[in-house]
Order: C-alpha cells, then structure tokens, then sequence
C-alpha cells in the first residue's frame, strides 16, 4: 500500500449474512459505522432482496455485492468453502484478493472465516499459518492478549514465533501497548521446561526481535504478567472457551446462593448491577471482532452473536488496521526477523 | 492386597517437612486424623528434632522416621531426589515400596513427590505414566475431573487412554459417580477434530470399557458436561492453574469496582459473605489433595499451602482409598483394556 492509498478511503467488504442475527444486525452495525465515519466505503456481501429488506440501497459509500448462497455456523470449513462458491464468505474472501476491497469482516463461521481468509484472500509473505487471538482481562484492570487461540492446532516453533512477531506490532499499533512483553505459554518458567514445540519455541523468541519475557505460566494469563501470551492454537482454544465459561459458573454460583436463603437473595440483589458491570469483559461478546493476523487483507471475524454496536466496532477496527499500514508492518518485520526464504 | 490385609489399619506415611506451614501444620492435622480414626496407624517421617517440638512421640499409632534432608517447594525434581537421599520424600516414597506403609502423603514439593513416587514407590504393572487428577466446579454445582494436570507434558494415547480407565474407577469409588461419562478435552465434538494425540485418543477410548461420551471442548468442564475429562498434562496443568487464577481476577474486580464509589462499596461488603462461601470450591486449598493414580501405593499430593484441615483430608482420603482396594482395582481394569503386554 502507498502513501497516496493510506489516504483514500477504507473499502471494508462486510458479510451480511454471517451471525446470528444476520442480516438485520449487521446491516444496522454497518450503516451506523457509515454514518459516523465519513472515511470508510462498505460492500455489504450477500442475497440481495434480503439486504434490501434493510437497506434499499442508494447510499453513494454503501454498495450491495450479490452472493446467493450462506455458510451455515456449523458447517464444515474446508469442505462449505469449496462448495459454495457463490457464498457471501467466499465472494468476500475473494474482494480483498482482487483488490476490490481493502479488509472483509464477517461475523459468521470462524472457520470457513479461516479457511475462505487463508485459501481465498491469501497469506502475507512469510506468514506459514495465519493466527487469531483474543484479549483477556486482567487482575490489574488491562488485556493480557492471547495468541494463537483456534486458527492452528498443530503448530511448528516458527508458527508461534510468526504470532509473536504479529502479534507484538498488533498490540503495540492497535492497543497501544508500548514495546509489549510476550511470553511462552508452559508449565513452568525454567527454558527447559513444558512440551518440544514449548521448548524450541523458547529458543526461537528469545533471539528475534521483541521483548521476549520467557516462560509463562497459566495463572499468568489474567495476572497480566506479560502483555501477549504465545500458545499453539489447541490450547489457545481450549482457554478462550475455558474462560468464556467462567461467567456461566459465577452467575450459576449466585444464582444458587440467592436460592439458599431470603437474605442471600437480597444481597446478591443489592450487588447484582456492580458485579454485572464488573464482569463485563469477560463477555466475549463485548469484544467486537479478533483479526486474522497473517492475511493479505484486512480480515476480523466477530462473534456469533454480534450485536450491530460489535460490527461497528469490528469496522471501525479494520479501519484503523488499515490506516495505520499493518499489513506492511506485518511482512516487514517477518523477513527482518526470519528472512522470508526460510519459511 | 489381600482381604485380611484390608481389615488391617492402614499405615499412612506422612512427609511432616513438606508445604509452606511444615512441620507445624502437617503435625496438627496428623494428630486430629490420629484422634478421629482409629483404623489408622502413622509414620511422621521427617527432622526428628523439628517433629518432637510439636509432637514429643509416646502414642502407639504414631511413630516418627527420622529423615535428616528437606526438599525444597522449587528444587528441580530428579535432581533433588537423586541428591538427597535422606530426604523425607525419599524416605517416605521408599517406605511405601518396601510394604512398611501402604500410603505416602506430601504437601511438599509435587514434582519431587511426582518423581519419588513413579521412581521409588513404583508404577502399578500396566502404568506407563501415572496421573494426577484434580477436581473442578461445575455449573450444577457438582465436580469435573481433569485428569491429568501435570505429571506428564508429552503424552501418547496409550497414556491417555491409562488416565481414563483409572480416572474412571476413582471417580466411582471415591466420588459416588455411577458409571461416570468421560471426555476428551478437545477444539470441537466431530471425531476427526484437534491434533494428532487428541484423534488417535479418540479412537482407543472409544473402544476401552468406559462411559465414553467423546470429545468435549474447553466450556464444557465448567459445564458439567462430563464426569471426567482427559488430556495431557502440559494442557491440563495450563488449564489447572488458569482456573486457579480466575478467584484472584473476581477478587480484583470486586476491589475495583468498591473503590469506585461509597455505594459500590456498600453493595459489594453486603454480598461479601454470600460471594466467598459461593466461590469457595474454587480455592484450591479447600480440596485437600491429590491422589498421584498409577502408583504401587495411595500416594496422595497436597497443595503447598495446606492446612491442618487438609492435612486431615488428605490422611481419610488415603484410608478411603486403601479400604477400596484401588490399586488392585486399576491393575485388573488396566489388564482387561489393554493387556499388559502392550504397555
């Protein structure tokens, strides 16, 4: 991307037809966003009489791109992005290929989000695996960021040494986390400790260019003992839904609780609000959309349930990604740091 | 074990220098197991010095075995069991190998005692690696077994496959769960998801002689959506400690949102009580040990913080478990899967 491109506007191709609520929520997200951001173009991807159903068209920044066809949440990835051609993922995927849009977001099937991401749109060079991560909250109050949390679930030492690269520029650009940490996930702290790919992994950070804390461990995630937490994609899933599930185990703790006694259920009731605001971020769905790192495109893929607030976010998010030239960070500091031949 | 041998008292050793509070903690909970039970007979081994300030000797069920060298919490495992063969882990693991105890429990160091176990007190025939174990809250307010949570952080099927066959009976007989269900811990419920260890476990413990229910992702211990759930060690003891961690991000947040405003603080000091009795069960230190399953021997782990309380816990644990006749019970249900020729 140019200088002169950087300035024009960001041409954010949106799947309307992945999510829960979709298309009604993404189109309101999407047209709110527009609204309030006169720098961002959108394509909104899917079954045309549908879309119009909420948005009749006409708006100068705002076009309609035919895909008759929808990937269902639960399809399988591989297979639904071969055959359905005329989908709105993969038409989607294949804008940002083209040159015809600068990022896709989509709130459907992470998965075929994945794979149309990977196989359509394609990898930034040297990027062997693209990689998703997720914030999680902090005893102190910040994100402790996770990565790889799905995208691979049988990485090589380079794959995570690819996320610590990406994903340091992602949270020092985005998050503004200044020369961020980044740690191994292990079971202990010792370099020698934890699996083989924890322990060549360990050799591999510890001489590329970040700020290599070593070895973390899994209490250290929500301690915020370092800033990014660096994990193959099995176990980085496993966590993420681990931890989404806690809020289910408080809420049924108090739950229970305000059964046992009257006075119990006062208590609680008095405290309710301050523990729902409390907890807030631990709601995945507050979070708005996790970008795929590693691919040629601006590309975010955003909870099930996402609500038009988190598709606004998740494009205003693409629009900043791509303002502030990601992609190139991306791919510079991959062949600086493992020169791009040998991945 | 023979069934004379079972009407016996049970001979428990105790490490009396192991944990944050030794011997002092250990010994108190060591004379109220004495008091309570009189089916059993202990061995407090240990500096005898040390011992007789908090127990002079003298009670016919509890004799001390003098041990002249401490293990400490973070000395590296092998190297310290190799080293300090006058240890009272060594010592105490030995005891059990030589038939002059039928259990060891240790609140010290878990990798020594981990390493003391498998290579002094032995594995039962048919164990390639033991496990340790530890139980989870659930939403319905019962347990999740996660099994296993750190002895081992590179494990074949074949040991996964052992967890979940002696997982299975512990949890019958010391737990009350009839025929429990068990899952493996994985990215997603298709039999074909997760790495290479997750799907070759898959198909050996679809075959074995348990309540298989497949594989189950990282939301569903917290769900209560099986028993017991099974993986490796390095993955286990993530998890472990990332559970560990979540009570001190609650806390953190109850600080927070208390220093916000005076009203906040009244609300959260009114549901104070209510929220510490529900959160409870996640406190490690309430749980009282964990056995080590695969061992020639009830060697039972506690956590380094233990009190007397759970000093206790542990010693009725350990009977429990010898009166239950488990090891013969893991032996025959190890030769009935797998033969112990395959091992």
């Amino acid at each position: 991307m140019t200088d002169s491109a950087r300035k024009n506007k960001c041409r954010i191709a949106v799947d309307a037809m992945g999510g829960d609520y979709a298309p009604e929520s993404i189109i309101a997200g999407s047209l709110q966003a527009l609204e309030e951001n006169r720098d961002i173009e959108l394509l909104l991807v899917g079954r045309e009489e549908e879309i119009k159903t909420y948005y009749p068209g006409g708006k100068e920044r705002c076009k309609i791109i035919p895909a008759a066809e929808v990937i269902g949440m639960n399809e399988s990835p591989a297979q639904a992005i071969k055959q359905k051609k005329d989908s709105s993922l993969v038409v989607g995927a294949k804008l940002v290929r083209q040159g015809d849009a600068d990022s896709f977001i989509s709130a459907g099937n992470t998965g075929a989000m994945l794979a149309a991401s990977t196989l359509l749109t394609g990898r930034i060079r040297g990027v062997g695996r693209p990689t998703i991560g997720a914030p999680m909250p902090t005893m102190s109050g910040g994100v402790c960021f996770l990565f790889d949390v799905g995208a691979s679930v049988d990485c090589k030492p380079q794959h995570l040494l690819e996320y610590a690269l990406m994903s340091s520029i992602f949270a020092e650009e985005i998050y503004g986390l200044k020369n961020p940490s980044v740690g191994i996930l292990n079971v202990g702290e010792e370099e020698k400790k934890g699996n083989e790919l924890s322990q060549a992994a360990y050799k591999l950070l510890s001489e590329a260019n970040i700020n290599f804390a070593g070895n973390v461990e899994g209490g250290d995630i929500l301690k915020g003992k370092v800033d990014i937490v660096i994990c193959d994609g099995f176990i980085g899933n496993i966590i993420l839904k681990f931890a989404e599930s806690v809020l289910g185990l408080i809420k049924s703790k108090f739950k229970r609780a305000a059964e046992e006694s009257f006075v119990n259920k006062l208590k609680i009731g008095a405290a309710r609000g301050v523990m729902k605001s409390a907890f807030s971020d631990m709601d995945y769905q507050n979070q708005g959309g996790v970008p795929l790192l590693g691919i040629k495109g601006i590309n975010i893929v955003g909870h099930g349930s996402s609500s038009p607030l988190a598709i606004k976010n998740m494009i205003f998010r693409a629009e900043e990604m791509f303002r502030k030239d990601l992609l190139n960070k991306f791919e510079k500091v991959l062949e600086d740091n493992m020169g791009v031949n040998k991945v």
